[in-house]
């Protein structure tokens, strides 16, 4: 019998629909037209979860939803352009170094890793400085789990004629972001997260006029969304190779995706997840870092046992042994493990979970939690 | 019934085994132990490929080949470089305007379609301009198929002390390099070619002197190499979110690759599928585009019948119904098209092939071929 795999709960690479999976077991010509005809029918599905079809272009990219993130700037904010970079975690400090090394002025604004950045403080910093052309944050930080508000926040960028960067990296597709009322230049998102794809490829979202306007800012070749997208408008085909079957497997998650109830159906599902699995972790002792009111039904930050007889490598390895891929905190101050809600998972799945949690536990002899 | 899968003769995305497709079944945790021993494994063998244990970096990169040439000149090549680049194709021209994009200064030297880089032109040109800080080629250009004559040129960039860059794409694994006899700083090359695996990662072998050297040349967070190199090296992880099926397909293909017999089994298929090619086609009537002391045996390129009745369209499209994708030609002055003898294929495959062409063009009544 072949060892049992175990379930994924991070926030990417997750665990896949079989059917997804399947859909891999074909190989593609990238020059065929049936395969320009899955990666139209591809950046269709995911304009229409933001309603994006008429103001913005989905521009596919190779790469991890990183690679994806850096092309957006590269590629929107012009040379002689100043960001104002929100960080309340790892991956918003990682926007500001993104700035850093393609050479584009930014200022950082950092909040405390369990406080969302407001809409009032960034009126206050586009006031302070005129100069600044564009704002940048991510929508849920992974680190903790947090979520940023961003339809406010938008609101404030678009009164001071500002552009918005978001990074949805995992959020997209589970929580609801409408192009038409939230206004933004980019938004980045990537094929493993809450779609439900494999990891391979990230895409962007971007204003059509802010994208024509775009032509000689990036820094990289492979990395320029205005060429690429210049390109696929007039061959239908990617400029470079494309992971094509990460883009078959895209595509038939969204087919099961929309076959599920599309966002609505995504979100109720990973909120039961989370809430399954804050509720079962309580009755264990085990508490959540974040508030529930700025808690993504994503990934959720958990404060590690006191107890010295908890380490969490025991702990993984113990877990992972009972089917279940936990992930380790991200936090410098606090010792906390994480665990993800998303991925072809439901609350059964959670609550096997929990059980895999106590038993580790218990086994280990960890009482003071 | 399913509709059969057309063999793919194109120069990757190629076809490959049903076992490399089988490793993508399974959801691998990219921060797992397990996941980071696949990757410790894939760069070894790799190495072993061009014997480069001791000397090179095995950098592996998400996204396109492309991705990972760009990584390549963007981290070894110093802001203040100077790069020679030869071109007689479509890729070498893409070398040059990554220069161009990255901002490095660069010397294009160009020879036609069906005239190898010589090593003679190179020791002139590098005796010319001694600010000439390193050296760039297509190993195998894939527009053609024409094999430039790497040895020689490698030598002479050594004997004046230069780097030298190779963009081994379409010839890695097939075609013999040894990291002992060849010097070069980095050879780059990606998954989906003649290892045989799926696209949507590339490797860089890179000079490790070289790579500890370049920490602060990338234009880029994402692409850069020493960057990539360090943190692998610290976690045993990768720095971004990897392709964790494409990397688990390429893991399975190198096993079948060594199983088959390493690179000069490999070589013999491709050899044997290329022979069988041209002579096929040949006694149709089709003649290849380039003389055979430097046709590699990667894919090739035959001029198109002359007849009226010809049109490339409906003759890809014949072709595909009886079960193989063929490739478009490349070349600007001449029509041609092009068909790879690369992939998990052999040479009864390529006598079908042949026939399937021979069959299209009957279908078509083009007789002035």
């Amino acid at each position: 019998m072949p060892p049992v795999v175990p379930i994924l709960l991070t926030p990417g690479p997750l665990t896949t629909s079989p059917r997804t999976r399947q859909a891999m077991m074909v190989d593609w010509g990238s020059w065929d037209e049936r395969f320009n005809q899955l990666t139209a029918s591809l950046c269709e599905q995911l304009l229409a979860v933001i309603k994006g079809g008429d103001t913005h272009h989905c521009v596919p990219l190779q790469g991890s939803g990183t690679f994806a993130v850096e092309a957006a700037i590269g590629t929107l904010v012009p040379r002689d352009g100043h960001v104002l970079v929100l960080i309340n975690g790892a991956y918003g400090k990682r926007l500001a170094k993104m700035c850093e090394v393609l050479g584009r002025r930014f200022t950082p604004f950092e909040t405390a890793e369990d406080q969302p950045s407001t809409a009032a403080d960034i009126d206050r910093l586009l006031h302070a400085d005129p100069s600044i052309s564009h704002v940048a944050l991510i929508h849920c930080e992974t680190s903790t789990g947090i979520l940023n508000p961003l339809p406010e926040i938008a609101a404030v960028v678009a009164q001071h004629g500002k552009r918005l960067i978001i990074d949805a990296m995992s959020s997209f597709g589970a929580l609801p972001v409408d192009a038409q009322k939230v206004p933004f230049d980019a938004l980045i998102a990537a094929s493993g997260k809450c779609l439900e794809g494999v990891p391979g490829m990230g895409f962007v979202f971007a204003r059509k006029q802010s994208l024509a306007n775009a032509a000689g800012n990036s820094h990289s070749l492979a990395m320029d969304l205005q060429d690429q997208q210049a390109y696929m408008a007039k061959t239908g085909q990617w400029r470079f190779t494309p992971p094509t079957h990460v883009v078959a497997a895209l595509h038939e998650a969204l087919l099961q995706y929309n076959e599920e109830g599309g966002l609505p159906a995504r979100h109720q599902r990973y909120a039961n997840n989370c809430r399954t699995l804050i509720d079962g972790m309580a009755k264990l002792g085990l508490r959540s870092f974040l508030p529930d009111a700025i808690q993504a039904p994503i990934i959720v930050t958990f404060h590690a046992p006191n107890d010295p007889r908890y380490a969490f490598k025991t702990f993984y390895e113990r877990v992972k042994a009972k089917g279940f891929i936990l992930y380790p905190g991200k936090l410098t101050q606090v010792e906390t493990f994480r665990v993800g809600c998303i991925g072809h998972v439901n609350s059964l799945d959670m609550e096997a979970a929990v059980n895999a949690v106590a038993e580790a536990l218990r086994e280990m002899e960890v009482t003071d939690i």
